[in-house]
């Protein structure tokens, strides 16, 4: 079934204008009597196009209900990549039902993120909820400065590739995890989110690149969350 | 230390031509004087550059030993991607350290490997390979068609989205594991690969899409080779 985002109320019938009026034509090109899954923050609902005008679509609710939620936490610290990479990174967080991403800004990271840049992360968030088939949005948050994450789970996560011994990160329902940038942490940084209860681990002996070890180690993490 | 892979012979002294030279001038940027890890199919150096020419190169090779083997096993069976895909897969499946690539034609896949497509597979890997600190490189197979995958290590996977159960992949030290294509595979697919001795298994809630599914599948199960 097409699925799109919708910010608004879900009545038994309502109007899509706007953006999500033109996302739905030309994007997901729905037509007359397309069968339709509407998410909002709070609902999802399976609807029928009833009228597609120039406009605006009009649109019946045939089973409205609400979201379903993750039974986990996983807040992601990604210190802020180049621009293609840090999309990617959005977007496989999002696909693989992370429940926050936080943009931190360290030593060798790039150090702002903009307003319309976490706007893009939005949109490429929904777009990936919508395909993998989850119901619930990460929270983009603001950045932060690397000196301000803290370990939030009852499982924080380090994966430093140049630490100096190799290991598999303890799991669980509630965990946070930190992503470094394309030239990696300092010593410095370890030391400090060390000091703080991350754990520092080094999951497998090759070295990856940043937007390889963002989705890898995400994956793992999503999985074994899957599986207690 | 810049790296560079070369399929010639090692000696104390040897020059660099052709495609290597102008890969190491114009893309490493070498200079002289500079140190050189030069990677062949058997050997490892590190050298220095004692003379960049306009044609050539001249090396000194300061340390020479065999390559590191991997002391595990990984076949992926690919099923073959649209081209960006495939090459974002192939390029993950190398940094990963899978020591066998087999790009597979299934129904719903592209279905054929042109010759210079597998060479560009083998120039991703070479890259990849360099960069992630290997120093084995992944066989590159032809392509199979899919009811000629065979179940060639000690634990077989086949990481399908539409498994009823969901579950964790048994993992050994002597793997092969099979990736889907875009569309999916077809459920006489999975019962064939299944009558073959394949697990039929769906580790996380998400539907990935498969170049997603490619990285993180791959990454769980060396994770937990590098660990056994």
């Amino acid at each position: 079934m097409k699925r799109i985002f919708y910010e608004g109320m879900i009545n038994d019938v309502f109007s899509l204008e706007g953006d999500v009026f033109h996302y739905l034509k030309n994007v997901v090109r729905a037509k007359e009597g397309d069968t339709l899954g509407v998410l909002t923050p709070s609902q999802y609902a399976e609807c029928t196009i009833t009228e597609l005008g120039k406009r605006s679509a009009s649109v019946h609710a045939d089973i409205v209900r609400e979201t379903k939620r993750h039974d986990y936490r996983l807040t992601v610290y990604q210190c802020l990549l180049k621009r293609e990479y840090m999309d990617f990174a959005v977007e496989k967080y999002s696909e693989l039902g992370a429940t926050e991403i936080v943009p931190v800004v360290s030593r060798r990271s790039l150090n702002e993120l903009k307003d319309k840049t976490r706007d893009r992360f939005t949109d490429i968030a929904v777009k990936a909820v919508l395909q993998s088939e989850n119901e619930q949005l990460p929270v983009i948050a603001d950045s932060i400065d690397i000196s301000d994450i803290t370990p939030c789970g009852t499982e924080n996560i380090v994966f430093y590739e140049r630490a100096e011994t190799m290991g598999m990160p303890p799991v669980s329902k509630d965990m946070s995890i930190v992503i470094g940038p394309e030239g990696g942490f300092t010593e410095e940084e370890i030391s400090m989110l060390a000091a703080k209860g991350f754990k520092i681990i080094k999951p497998v002996s090759q070295i990856l690149k940043a937007e390889t070890a963002s989705v890898v180690f995400t994956g793992y993490v999503r999985m074994m969350q899957d599986n207690i």
